[in-house]
Formats: C-alpha cells, sequence, structure tokens
C-alpha cells in the first residue's frame, strides 16, 4: 500500500493498458479488503462503515475531495452506517492502475477518519 | 407536491402503516419523474442529473442536510453527472407517507439547485 499511495493518478485515455489478472492479484494482496467485481466491467470494491450517516457523509466528502484532486472518479454509495466505494477506469472499461493507485489512498483516508 | 413539502416526517416505528397502493399511485401523480421499484422492499427512486462530480456532491450534501433534519435517511448513489435517491422505511420494510414527503423535497432542493 505505500507504494501505491505515493503515487498519484495519470491521465487514463482510451487504449491505456489494464492491469492485467496477474498484477491485480499481487496489487490486491497490497490492499485491505478490496475485492474486484467481476460482475459486468471489472472493479475494485469495498464497503466501509461508520457509526452515522453524518460520519458516512463527511467520509463521502474526503472520497470526493480525493476524487477531485485526482482527477479520477469513482462511484460512491451511501447508507446508514455504510460507504460503498467502486473504482473503475471508465474510458478503459476496466481496471487501471489508477484504480488501485485510489484505492489505496481510500484506505488511507479512512485510517485518518476515527 | 405542494402539499407534501409542508409536511415534515413522522417516527416511523415498526407497525406504522405502509402506504397503500392505490395511495401510492396517488401521490406519484404529484411528484415529478419517481418511480416505485418494488424489486425486492418497495422503494421510491429517481435519478438526477448533473453537470460534473462536483456539482453531484453538493446536491448529496443538500440531500444528506435534508435527510438529517428529517431524520430520515435514503441511499445516495454519486457518480459523475448522476445522483441516484432511494427512499424507504427500513422499520416498515416499505413505504410510509415519509417517503412521499422527503421526494417532494428532494424535488425542491434540486428545482432551486441551478
Amino acid at each position: 500500500m505505500s507504494n501505491l499511495i505515493n503515487q498519484t493518478c495519470e491521465a487514463c485515455e482510451s487504449g491505456a493498458p489494464l492491469v492485467s489478472e496477474t498484477d491485480q492479484a499481487k496489487l490486491l494482496e497490497g490492499l485491505d479488503g478490496w475485492e474486484i467485481d467481476n460482475a459486468e466491467i471489472s472493479k475494485l470494491v469495498k464497503k466501509y462503515k461508520f457509526l452515522s450517516y453524518s460520519e458516512s457523509s463527511t467520509f463521502v466528502n474526503l472520497i470526493v475531495d480525493l476524487a477531485e484532486s485526482e482527477d479520477h472518479h469513482p462511484k460512491i454509495t451511501l447508507e446508514w452506517g455504510l460507504v460503498h466505494l467502486e473504482w473503475w477506469s471508465h474510458k478503459i472499461q476496466g481496471l487501471h492502475m489508477n484504480d488501485f493507485i485510489c484505492a489505496a489512498k481510500s484506505d488511507l483516508i479512512f485510517k485518518n477518519f476515527y
């Protein structure tokens, strides 16, 4: 994870390389509790638990700040006590290195939350 | 809608009345673009479109403020240019009058957004 959080997202254009399945498995080992959802487009997904709706909302705003600073935007689902994050790269319809970087940075934000 | 936005949510305990299907249909007529998703629990759902992620996020925060003030909390999904709202009443596993009140108030927030 430490290596990922020191990287920043690069512009991801159509034709940029997808992370190979072998590399996905290696990168997942360095992340905490993330899974790959291959139901449609491959997505990096995780659910974070919170003690209230208000705290879920505060976390969402920190993720929005991350998204804007990296110019990479996840799908975020907010419920009472729960935030579901989904990172993937729209332009290449799958997982780019950017998604693993943002997953690691999301964990860092969560780690510093409580 | 005008009638709904002048109401406030009441405490919804287990055993509180579900809105009948006949009344659901009447109430939907007074709302703009809301649908009822009966896939699992009945939910009142709508997708709002925005010009950017940042605007989607601002709208989400206004809905969170509404949720906290009404003590009624929707599921909110934030994507680039899109916010998906789902109102239902957890304690009665379906639609309470509170959900229609909050749907109408969500529309009022959106109406004043741009």
